[in-house]
């Protein structure tokens, strides 16, 4: 029976790469990745470092697909129906690959940024590729290190205070209000720099972008002095990279620790 | 200049390692092992078994050193001040650990389960240390694989829902009900089984225990059904081994995805 790794590779930093996703990759004969178009050319080469460092060439075969336009103009409400279009478009280039590009007997991998478990679509997909019922497979999960562990960690802080619970959320979940019952929020796939709306309150702002990276760029401090700066910073490692990936987390009333 | 890695290993299996924690591993003199006492006698074992798979023998030092013991009967609103305490009487410890034990140049370590910004202490007080000001060092964090991101990928499952939050809490915040304004919730430090409260809801429940060891136990379904099985699980467990570590996601509504 087929079978498919799907296995976190860690927010950018090739050594964060653990022992189990290195023997997973070693395990695998083909390499499924998808491109997001140019602006992620990086991330694709980043991959296929990965490879050439840990895997011997011509044990494997890696196979390249297009992934379909997300309908971001949709915005608003109309998000998630986007979202599920795009799933189910996905799923349709998944069926395909799997069905097409591995062999009965062979193993199958997605390497997924970060850990496959925060905002990523892949085990989603999957399961809709299953459940669709025309090609069938096994498959497990190697946890990864994600850019949220990785953010804190260059931060030298921890994700909760004593006793006290973290939410993680998304950039258009904190536009609509600072979430009930917690004060440490992460925040992810924020295109709107949203901690701007709180910069009049008690917060501290931990702030890193390509986490990991050798263009990794972080920023820390009281959100009204520091927001204005990872503006800026933002603004100016956008346009020399042409993309952009950050995260952060909000810590309210600092003080009371 | 005295430096510190503060190193996350993992949830127990030691594959879960990261390229960057072995390098720490391998770039460290001497080891800080604080025991908890006997019931967690299987875990010192596991750290060392870690370093015996990855480090060369007669490159290190191992310093062991008891735990102060923590005043579990306070608990209530007394379980903060309770923390506090302990956490002065471990910063002691530690301050003692590294004037005594760390030469001027070498490099310490503290190896922390998972990953050190959950609900894990030694960031908070190698900065009580450092504030006190009679020790200096410098510190760094490797974030390591939580018990979380195991949980989800060991069912692989998401911990978040598409768009949408996920909250890290303990059992001690549950208790006083069900998170606002999120319906995916990991809880952490349960001691009571608290999701047994939740068993009449339209919850679907993820829970593992000594997760990524050989007596790893997981189980998942619908709260009303796998809340008695998981109790019973629990139990067993525990008596067969003395001590159990577990965690958990409540999924609400799991229909609505």
């Amino acid at each position: 029976m087929r079978k498919i790794h799907v296995i976190g590779i860690g927010a950018g930093d090739p050594e964060q790469l653990t022992l189990q996703a290195v023997r997973a990759l070693r395990d695998t004969d083909v390499f499924f990745v998808l491109g997001k178009g140019e602006v992620k050319a990086d991330l694709v080469q980043l991959r296929r470092d990965l490879l050439d460092t840990h895997v011997p060439q011509g044990t494997y075969r890696l196979v390249e697909a297009r992934d379909p336009e997300r309908d971001r103009a949709a915005g608003g409400s109309a998000y998630s129906p986007a979202v599920g279009d795009w799933r189910s478009a996905r799923a349709g280039i998944y069926e395909r690959l799997i069905a097409e590009e591995l062999g009965p007997d062979e193993r199958g991998a997605f390497l997924v940024w970060g850990d496959p478990s925060l905002y990523d679509s892949t085990l989603g997909i999957l399961e809709e590729v299953l459940a669709r019922g025309a090609v069938d497979f096994s498959y497990d999960v190697v946890p990864g290190i994600s850019s949220v562990s990785s953010l804190v960690a260059r931060h030298r802080t921890g994700l909760n205070r004593v006793a006290r619970p973290v939410q993680i959320t998304t950039g258009r979940r904190l536009a609509e209000g600072f979430p009930e019952g917690v004060d440490d929020v992460v925040v992810m796939l924020d295109a709107h720099q949203t901690f701007r709306r709180y910069a009049d309150q008690d917060i501290h702002i931990y702030w890193g972008a390509y986490l990991g990276t050798p263009d990794e760029v972080l920023d820390s401090g009281p959100i009204a002095e520091a927001a204005p700066r990872i503006e800026r910073l933002r603004a100016e490692a956008r346009a020399r990279k042409g993309w952009i990936m950050d995260t952060y987390l909000l810590r309210r009333n600092p003080r009371q620790d």
